[in-house]
């Protein structure tokens, strides 16, 4: 594709660059910009590069934050006791967003996959270790995808975590709601049956 | 939707004013930026911002350029007696992208459209006309969409130019290469039959 500037080109390139944007996506985006507002292309180039340069992560729980400390874990009213485990901030909010559980979070900030070169050690893993250790956790939920990989992050964490006398789990597989059996695959269906919940009668 | 930062916010709320995009991929592509090395999203903000401020628009085309007469304009081996008329400059890229077509183009900016509130002054119809009586073009080809809108503009068009003695025409309308005349619309078909080529046997 051959563009009539030099800097709708740079502009094409750079959105293009981002995930789930090709060329020609980017290119109605930079159009758009050029028809809209000049204060529109200004708010959102300075949001980008604010966002880089003042975001921080919280020293507890690798949050995304404002401040030293995130929100939830300068939360008083939070259950300081129990830590759940998740691989990203988006993980974080979809839990929030439950408005379920009132614990305290652990982002590891990815999960192990040795094909992708991501080791042990490029995740927030000593620092669950030392805070475990530190902060008197009593008990751990692992919040990740139901992948290999998240299995393995999980199983090794919790090898580390085995002297530690702390309760662990995982949150449950399974159909979920609203969703048809008819539909549903044969590995979680299977699971579901022998990971079946016991009835209360009484 | 929660967001852990204030920055976080801004950026997905400017994400999201863009077309396409809603909140959930504004987030997306603010935590991939956040992943990326910072330099990436500097690129992505300054280019947004040059381009915003540096662009110009050709004095006689009114397509999207660096200078003030276009590449297209400025290009000695057009043939400068032909101009396509065109509603944006997407049009331009998508017809010099086919290589078939060595005249010079009018960008409108746009089609009249009453219910939009787009009447002929908000167009560049004036800087056409006079490009016709100063430029002594000899044909105009008319490359809109196949609307009512479209065919409103270009009638009006027509009519204003009806005293310059040019030839003015249309793209062509019909089956497309490829195209199986089973899944074509009955007015394209209708068209295509009332507006047939004749075969050429000499």
């Amino acid at each position: 594709m051959q563009y009539p500037s030099r800097l709708i080109e740079k502009a094409v390139e750079e959105f293009s660059r981002l995930p789930g944007i090709g060329s020609k996506t980017a290119l109605r985006l930079v159009l758009h910009l050029l028809k809209k507002d000049k204060s529109q292309s200004q708010a959102l180039s300075e949001s980008i590069q604010e966002l880089r340069e003042n975001i921080r992560y919280c020293e507890k729980c690798c949050n995304i934050s404002d401040k030293n400390i995130c929100e939830i874990c300068a939360n008083p009213g939070r259950d300081t006791e129990i830590l759940c485990v998740v691989q990203d901030v988006r993980d974080v909010m979809a839990i929030e967003n439950t408005g379920q559980y009132r614990g305290l979070y652990h982002v590891l900030g990815g999960i192990i996959s040795p094909i992708e070169g991501i080791s042990p050690n490029d995740l927030n893993i000593d620092s669950l270790l030392n805070r475990v250790k530190d902060d008197a956790i009593k008990e751990i939920i692992f919040a990740l995808s139901s992948t290999m990989e998240a299995d393995t992050t999980a199983f090794y964490i919790s090898k580390k975590l085995k002297d530690n006398d702390i309760k662990m789990s995982s949150i449950a597989r399974g159909i979920p709601i609203g969703g048809e059996l008819e539909y549903a695959d044969e590995i979680t269906l299977a699971r579901s049956i022998s990971q079946r919940m016991t009835y209360r009668t009484n």
